[in-house]
């Protein structure tokens, strides 16, 4: 058992891991990664993560699906926002869609440019995720997208699920595996109830996303991995 | 109750806190932060802290006791080394302390460029310190120095509990306070244990510091608190 585990709490830490054989998986809970996962398990042929409302423009006129989302609301012109549920099969199958998530995004990028591979991942896909990892013969590192880069709850529970599943077909090489574990062993009976503490807990009220949240802590929903192939995300072929 | 206290889990994100009017607790448990303020209270005029062993040159010949440490060795030539058991009344009574430490050394560097005041916390002061921040009428930041920029687990442990002590006091405004503060909970009635589990026990078990490990973890052995004014930390009048 050579292969590690790591968690990288906030991509303002990404520089401090070696991650050249390393398949990163990128975790932004609410809600860039659970929408990326539903809307790829729905048969989106891709979607085309971008950083701004502007950079969805370059994607104007090629037939593609446009989600844009700022404040709660879709923003004017565009066919949809961030939320799970404009992911459905109906909306999205056979589609290529070009979806603006700030942190998501900035994370892939970032990741992309050192790492093996890069997946994405949340609760819906847990078990699938887990299972195809596990025949990989690479490193693991588990990258949360967090809030600006601040460290964030949501990612890190999902983290720490990951890093439950995996515990005894990987080495853990950081502290910050130890926590993410513990909490999500604290909260997994009630997952929901723990992000209450979170700091982003108004913040969420005030967008009136209590649906879309609690869709995004449902688990293996889907058996979907997105993977970054260029600068599109598409189904990994397992 | 408008006071905000946050914990910022590595210096690394530092940038990402507004610390222009917040007191700045710097935390290295193993064993900066525990070893200067055992020293303090024990009667040192005061502990200068540099980052690089040859940074204590500079201070030769001024009569300071000049404390250096690499792989577990004192340094040949000077006093001591890191170990809080050299930091007795016997021997630092109104003495000047050079001290080398490395991840410390820089976070109340970066902290002081910014902050209102920057003090120093350990386990050994941690009920005089949590008592004296309550009665100013400032915002905490509580710094974890980690280990080279990396999250470590016992400075996150014993931010969790200042936040704990404090929680009736002050408002939580990040996620970091969260996770610190379940962390200590969990870990509180062991902490010894709860360390076992941190990727630094086979390092701290290859340094042959036991001892220091112990004496590092207990609770309010001092009542000093060491603050720090422009380059030397010296006792704090309250």
């Amino acid at each position: 058992m050579s292969r590690t585990i790591e968690v990288c709490l906030t991509p303002a830490l990404l520089h401090l891991y070696a991650i050249e054989n390393s398949i990163v998986v990128v975790i932004d809970i609410l809600r860039a990664t659970s929408s990326i996962t539903y809307g790829i398990h729905n048969g989106a042929e891709a979607i085309i993560p971008v950083e701004h409302v502007e950079d969805c423009l370059a994607y104007a006129d090629k037939g593609y699906l446009l989600a844009a989302e700022r404040n709660g609301e879709v923003v004017e012109g565009y066919d949809f926002g961030n939320s799970p549920f404009s992911y459905t099969h109906e909306k999205v199958n056979g589609r290529t869609i070009v979806l603006t998530t700030t942190n998501g995004t900035k994370a892939m990028h970032m990741a992309q440019a050192r790492a093996h591979q890069v997946v994405v991942g949340s609760f819906l896909n847990l078990t699938s995720l887990c299972n195809w990892l596990k025949t990989q013969d690479k490193n693991v590192l588990l990258l949360c997208s967090g809030w600006k880069d601040n460290f964030n709850l949501e990612d890190t529970l999902f983290a720490g699920a990951v890093v439950h599943f995996l515990r005894n077909d990987f080495k853990h090489s950081d502290d910050a595996c130890v926590v993410a574990e513990d909490m999500y062993l604290m909260a997994k009976d009630d997952l929901r109830t723990y992000l209450h503490k979170s700091s982003h807990s108004h913040r969420l009220a005030a967008l009136n996303i209590e649906e879309d949240v609690q869709f995004c802590l449902k688990l293996d929903v889907c058996k979907a991995i997105p993977v970054l192939e260029g600068n599109k995300l598409v189904a990994l072929k397992y």
